[in-house]
């Protein structure tokens, strides 16, 4: 599981990287500004980028939360506690080799000393069992933890149905007001004539006449 | 956009990508059963490693949706009916071109060629105008495209926070009920003595003789 934290612990740490719902939000309301606000599809584009990017400080807040409630004492678990137990683990093994060792030459080397080992032995015993008893009834406090992770991810997914929910309501009464539009139909827009053309223009202005009158002087 | 919709397109073609909610799903399940099912800790990276897996598939089925549903389409009008705009643009700045090339030479060539270059840059510009209006005025169809991608991106939040929620209740179901549990003092397991010890460790048995009797022969 370590190591995987240890991705999660660094990906907190650059916290600065670019939410993908960031960049799409840039890119909409960019296109959607040159589009222009007036035309249906250029305000949507609009409405979108704000919500992306309104959706991106909500996913970066959640970044932040779990990285400080759950990820930072996740690793304090593992530095410490972990460490702790690992600690007398490692202890309680040579502190058996030792008793191990002595007990089987019961008779060559002193009595007092085998027992000396063998109640070294048990208390590094002892100290390795009780730090691995504390930690797991310490199981209260390690769901709890989870919990908040949990709390924090819901968080972020309702929030960012909230930020949908208003968009999407924004973007239909967009569609119908355009709907409702009458379609206009394309009318082509004669050309400019430049006063030097005028003459050769003059023989096939007949086109463009019945649509709209030359603009040009 | 396009480098933008291009980058979203290929992620949508690997959509065997490992989901990150997934990883760590596999990561709480594994540990959780190391942990055993009877602890409230392993219980509950269990119960949390399966909502991490269904909400990996929610992530899943988002992808391909929005694949099926925006970027495909998206593609599609960028294939076709941007490339044929790019096409009419093209084609009318060449007779554009040849119009004002020879009109300048008013005199020097034949009318005809003249009017001819002319009919033709007009016909151009029609066609060019006619394509970029009639993509302006497919709003409703780009608006709804826009629409189509927030419902699924909706319908993926709202789907993960309805499985956060349920997860929620059962950690806070396993908090409530390993609170309840009276804390267990720790009690020390005396060691297992083997008979060739017997004699040696007489002489300390009286220090774990209060917690329990001792287990060996």
């Amino acid at each position: 599981m370590l190591s995987t934290v240890s991705k999660i612990h660094n990906q907190g740490k650059a916290l600065e990287f670019p939410q993908s719902e960031g960049l799409l939000g840039d890119c909409m309301l960019k296109y959607g500004h040159e589009l222009g606000e007036d035309s249906t599809f250029g305000g949507a584009l609009i409405d979108m980028g704000k919500a992306m990017k309104l959706m991106a400080e909500v996913k970066e807040s959640f970044d932040i939360n779990v990285k400080e409630t759950f990820i930072d004492p996740l690793q304090l678990v593992h530095d410490e506690d972990l460490r702790e137990i690992a600690h007398h683990l490692r202890r309680l093994e040579g502190r058996r080799l030792d008793y191990d060792y002595k007990r089987r030459r019961v008779g060559k080397i002193p009595d007092d000393e085998i027992t000396q080992a063998m109640e070294k032995f048990e208390e590094s015993k002892d100290m390795a069992e009780r730090s691995m008893f504390n930690f797991l009834e310490n199981d209260v406090e390690q769901v709890s933890q989870l919990a908040q992770f949990v709390q924090a991810a819901l968080d972020y997914h309702q929030q960012s149905a909230d930020i949908l929910q208003l968009l999407q309501r924004k973007l239909r009464v967009r569609i119908a007001a355009a709907s409702s539009l009458s379609r206009n139909n394309f009318r082509p827009q004669p050309l400019r004539r430049c006063p030097s053309a005028l003459n050769v223009s003059a023989a096939s202005s007949s086109r463009s006449k019945g649509e709209m009158p030359a603009l040009g002087p």
